[in-house]
């Protein structure tokens, strides 16, 4: 298809909005693709929509090849949907509420769970209606608290979002079917979408288990820290990634003391670096000693056992993380590790408990029972280390294990050694033994969820099998964020003159730039050269506009066109034009009108 | 492409909702396309999702040929933008309205004039940059009042909109233009939807003239009444329908009395219908006075002339309008006819005016000079009349307008003949002599306007044009309903057993229904058919579920899948399969397995 500059809105500026600083958020504006209207909200002008009608065509395609049926759901949603799953509370202030004439309140659909769930109980009555796999790509509604960065952060946007119903999980038309399909789907959407991307290990929230994988555009201004291990490709965000054997050198525990144990006056100072610049210790050699707050009732450590199946009556208060201080706690880690819930304690009730909060250290466990105490193999072994006093504004040196905590540090039920921090660049792979992890930077744009039975569970949506018995229905859901790729595209694809597309989302294939807009004979070469490229599959921008050669080629470089042919005097007079690819730099060479069209398919792929 | 019945969701049932009356509600319901989740809110399932995305394609195409390019704009718009065009206040409760967590408010787009002139205004900067048409295909929010008729009137929807912007209207790139351009691009949509319409001149609401048109899908069902000339081809909405010539018989107000003027006491009747059968009149010899209040400044009338241009220094307060008692009254006539901006009059303000509001009878005027009376033809000729007595509870008969009236019925600044009303079957064409009216139902698919410069004036969008001097853009604007044009279709093409498809917007052409679902020749040869049919363009549902044939058989009339294939053992055995069009009532006939995809392209054209 060809259309022409000065038919469709393509306003080009040299300043970038005052508050835009990503590379995304700076091109799509100058390069005329969007537009801010509001706080997060933005105008997708018809370059954009042809990128985002692009990805979108790429993810119908994955999504119908995954087994997928599209449909399209409202965007508002009474508010009594969310009744039973309480996400009207849970979400807060990130839901859009509207209240109507007779006074009925609606949320704007952040996503899709509960009214997709409804209205599959209210259409199946047979275990033989499934399994069934539902998407569909909408524009969503979340009020976020801090916009930012473009369309990576914006409160209206385009997402894609699928769901899966099962009656069982494992084996044929069960949820691990259907989400390895989608897992292989997502693959085939980024690839084609010619991104650079990782697919990660990511937390799954409330379900637990390996069950979700996030999707990262590859990029060193993503705000996500992925890790890899180069060897065996295992790849993970820093939420979930794991970390391999760190034995403890000389036993855990087991060292000999660094010296007197001696306390210093640390009076006011904000943190453990600066803390550790005044007691002249670099932060690894600290302590830091985390205090969460145990809640609920206690999951099954991964050994099956709780504190109770082992035999101690008395129950968990306290959760303590022993780490290095310069690591980061990992919560969901220190959860899995501990076999509780747990919660940051509040620092009212911690003191209460006797918990010096910004002092504590591992020697406040001495005397009582209230505690679990979760060590990072890091931390275990010998040397010299820093730590708080459990007093306030004081640390100690020469803190030794052995001498400070005692007999308890051999009792699994009080102390364990666990992985309990985030990973860290050069951590041991979990996978291959002897690689050690990078970290790269990444744009989430994809993630997928084995959900389980919680929103049927939730809503009340059972089925009888073949049995006659009721069951939960089993859920997947997926989730990919349209408008989000094509920002996170540019993220990656971009150099200081402006965006460079990937051949299948660009808005048009090539841009042909005619030097003289007024010129028949330009003219007519542009129609001719535009008909063959047509013909050849390709969409194709004529820039029409009677602006000087200069501007043009500028303009060319902001929006991105994968090919650029250039129509001029001097290459037509030997019936030629000049072709340039965007991510080529230096000049373009001639080529003869007739052979541009394969030579641009030839580029495109 | 081919799907199959059991990958998709389509939830057929016996039983419409209890709120489903019209056509469209009842069978897209039971037909497993629409489910509503809130009140005129609605789920498309996979059905009607095709359907839908068929239409925007059709739509698309036909926008993209009449020159204008796509984007998409915000759903949610700050409610500053409707600050200069004061439409948050004008849509009043119709907007539906979302408080944000910093308390800042935003309107759910009922439509874009605003945010698309907000966008083009700060995008453009010369003349040069225009004429530009655009357009999107988007989710709409409207409070109705009274949401009904399922996809027909619902407060969620789906719409294409397009503006256009312009210096001038005649001539090359003027508004005329594209208005003509988007006109036969509207016309090519509702035919290629294979929909049986009519194009009708529409009321333009503040720019006057004949600058608007309605698309009308033709239903007995339909909510609106259009009028057609059949033997010009005129045709017009009620609102907007010209009457032509009604020479009065003997002259007007120029006959003798039918009798002494007698007031007969008429007590507490609710109206003319019930009056006129207490005193034995029928309501085409009744007079109907009713009261309008003249608002702001006079518009200049037909002839340029108004009140004051006459000599006539008192100012205009009221305008009457005297129609048949059978009749309606128009206003946008009325305005027209009087050149006055007129309200219906409040009853308060009347009453202290000395209109007896209910009883007021032309004979009102006499002895007052605040006042313009328009007189109908139909009710300015003699014979039996009768009329309000200007006086509670009172009527009269015999009136006669010369003995009533008097001399004021020569003078042109006071009483004047005039079409004030709507049009009905049989009235004279306007544009054949001799030819008559005729009416039928219609749904409102499709509207176009010429806007003028209403919104670029409120919101201050002008452009320097080549001599440098500021000029207000001029814009037009087209809309189609195209979730409505989805359930016009339904209203328009159904029988008792289901809905039936035109072939370009059914969401599968062909039906291929398995008698036998596990039956491994049956699946075979559903599978080869299928592939066959794809190969041939068309899109194919199989039927697999495991269900009686005579259950499957209802569900494809129910669904109005355009083509059905049926695979049963008898006609297989002989290589053959059942082809029958869902139009055609009857049997089917079995053609050869191979000839049935060339049958199929054949019959869908």
């Amino acid at each position: 298809m060809v259309h022409r500059w000065r038919q469709t809105l393509i306003p080009t500026t040299r300043e970038a909005p005052a508050d835009a600083e990503s590379p995304s958020h700076v091109l799509l504006s100058r390069a005329g693709f969007i537009r801010r209207l509001g706080s997060g909200i933005y105008d997708y002008l018809p370059l954009a929509w042809r990128t985002l009608r692009k990805v979108s065509q790429i993810v119908r395609e994955e999504m119908d090849g995954a087994g997928a049926a599209e449909l399209m759901l409202p965007a508002m949603l009474p508010i009594e949907l969310y009744k039973d799953t309480k996400r009207d509370v849970d979400y807060g202030d990130l839901l859009f509420k509207v209240t109507d004439r007779k006074g009925a309140i609606s949320a704007l659909g952040p996503t899709h769970e509960e009214p997709i769930t409804e209205l599959v109980k209210g259409s199946i009555t047979s275990y033989k209606q499934l399994p069934l796999s539902l998407y569909q790509v909408q524009t969503k509604f979340r009020d976020e608290a801090r916009p930012r960065s473009g369309l990576l952060r914006c409160r209206e946007f385009i997402m894609k979002d699928a769901y899966s119903f099962h009656t069982h999980v494992e084996g044929a038309g069960g949820l691990n079917e259907a989400y390895d399909a989608m897992f292989r789907a997502y693959n085939n959407v980024f690839k084609r979408c010619g991104l650079d991307f990782t697919a990660v290990e990511a937390e799954s929230g409330p379900i637990g288990g390996s069950a979700s994988h996030e999707f990262m555009v590859n990029a060193p201004s993503g705000e996500d820290t992925i890790l890899k291990c180069p060897v065996s490709g295992y790849a993970a965000n820093v939420e979930k990634c794991e970390i391999g054997d760190r034995p403890v050198e000389g036993g855990a525990f087991n060292s000999v003391p660094s010296g007197e144990l001696t306390e210093v006056h640390t009076p006011g100072l904000p943190g453990i670096h600066e803390v550790g610049k005044f007691m002249k210790v670099k932060p690894e050699r600290m302590l830091k000693t985390i205090v969460f707050r145990a809640v609920g009732t206690p999951a099954l450590r991964d050994d099956g056992t709780s504190r109770s199946d082992a035999g101690t009556p008395e129950g968990i208060q306290w959760v303590l993380a022993v780490i290095r201080g310069d690591h980061e706690v990992n919560e969901g880690k220190v959860k899995s590790a501990s076999g509780w819930k747990v919660e940051l304690a509040p620092e009212k009730d911690a003191r209460a408990a006797g918990f010096v909060i910004g002092y504590v250290s591992p020697k406040v466990i001495v005397g009582r029972t209230d505690f679990l105490m979760l060590v990072d193999p890091d931390v275990a072994g010998g040397g010299f280390w820093a730590s708080g006093a459990d007093k306030a504004d004081h640390h100690v040196k020469h803190f030794n294990w052995k001498r400070e905590v005692g007999a308890v540090l051999g009792d699994q039920r009080y102390v364990k050694l666990a992985d309990i921090r985030n990973a860290a660049e050069g951590d041991p792979s979990p996978r291959t033994p002897g690689a050690r992890l990078v970290t790269g930077r990444g744009i989430e744009v994809g993630h997928i969820f084995k959900l389980g039975t919680k929103y049927s569970d939730a809503m009340g949506f059972t089925i009888l099998d073949e049995k006659q018995q009721k069951r939960g229905v089993i859920m997947g859901c997926y989730g990919i964020g349209v408008s989000r790729t094509m920002a996170a595209s540019v993220e990656q694809n971009h150099d200081e003159n402006g965006i460079i597309w990937p051949a299948a989302i660009a808005p048009y294939h090539v841009l042909i730039t005619m030097m003289k807009a007024e010129d028949a004979a330009h003219m007519q070469a542009a129609n001719t050269l535009a008909a063959g490229l047509a013909d050849a599959g390709l969409d194709v921008l004529i820039d029409d506009r009677d602006e000087r050669p200069g501007v043009k080629f500028k303009d060319a470089d902001l929006i991105g066109i994968p090919v650029r042919l250039t129509i001029g005097d001097k290459a037509l007079a030997e019936g030629g034009v000049e072709f340039k690819a965007r991510r080529d730099p230096g000049k373009g060479e001639v080529v003869k009108l007739a052979d541009a069209p394969a030579k641009c398919r030839a580029l495109l792929g």
